[in-house]
């Protein structure tokens, strides 16, 4: 299918990663981690064997290749101009993802495995670093045109916008509707209105 | 051990179950749910496989049990006279619980569990419910009292105070310090009090 010397060897590389990622995406959605196999996301992926084994070498160093791929292609920040639009945005984004059969799946299985591996657990960390770290400036921009108190933790009311959806997910099982996402927007913004992330000291 | 006739069945199948669940809990906090194996269970327990076989049938079962005595032994809310006070009670209850080095891993290895079980999701969720309608009743009385405006739905209340502490264990993976857990009860008091929470219609 492609002819010689038309694909730059970084653009192969990154095909060849694309691919491997995308089926070991699928494989933990459908089984999840425990029965993720380099010699079954190799097939999938349609590249050898050789190149997944050397290039990710354990199951869990490819879950964490996966979560960075996840971070870095995942959506830039609302900009709506007003914080609660900007909250409502990513709370209904959050409620999308994990309510999308794929992703959904993918979420669980990547948190159970993270639950009994520490490498998984630090890769799922620095994913939720990433995603706080982008969606704080929606929070830093109010703070700055004065509808949320100085000393505001950012990153506390962005953490506040997404856990309410994740509890309803993984703990208390109730419905994730889109009322539950435009519900965890307001209640952080009120709470951060009134005061409740302001840092100590 | 036992003198025979001193002792009530009632009594003898309680302990029996007892030392059975105690065990699952056991062996689920150290090696998670995948390896929870019946007659590893026995044995731990000092209990024929048989019965064991015969009453729990299969692992789920057994977990399923094990959530509802859980849900059975656990503390009854606070009555500290105030919401504020309540939900901090609550709040760092579930703190201790997930950092507790034996009841998080079990708490850990039950989520990841729920996450490709139907009948162990549907008895965690079991487990939720029961907690959450224990602890409504804090809310109830803050809205009686006219600290919170009618209509305020008590349960998600009660949800709101649990949710970012299992955010953190379970996906941010931030400190789960009693500051976390005083701030989530706190978040939640503001969020409630500014009508967050009042249902819809």
């Amino acid at each position: 299918m492609e002819e010689p010397g038309s694909i730059r060897p970084g653009g192969r590389t990154a095909r060849v990663r694309a691919a491997v990622l995308r089926a070991a995406g699928d494989a933990l959605a459908e089984h999840g981690f425990a029965r993720l196999d380099l010699t079954d996301v190799a097939r999938r992926a349609e590249v050898g064997k050789t190149t997944v084994y050397r290039r990710w070498g354990t199951v869990t160093g490819l879950v964490a290749d996966l979560l960075t791929d996840m971070a870095e292609q995942s959506l830039p920040r609302a900009r709506t101009g007003s914080l609660e639009g900007d909250l409502r945005a990513n709370a209904r984004l959050v409620r999308r993802t994990l309510t999308d059969p794929r992703q959904g799946a993918l979420f669980h299985a990547i948190i159970a495995a993270a639950a009994c591996d520490a490498r998984t657990a630090a890769a799922l960390h620095r994913f939720y670093d990433t995603r706080i770290r982008e969606w704080a400036p929606c929070v830093e921009e109010a703070i700055d045109r004065g509808e949320l108190p100085k000393g505001t933790d950012a990153h506390e009311v962005v953490r506040a916008v997404s856990a309410p959806l994740y509890y309803r997910m993984l703990a208390s099982g109730d419905p994730l509707d889109e009322a539950s996402a435009d519900r965890a927007a307001k209640a952080a913004v009120l709470a951060a209105r009134a005061g409740a992330y302001v840092k100590a000291g």
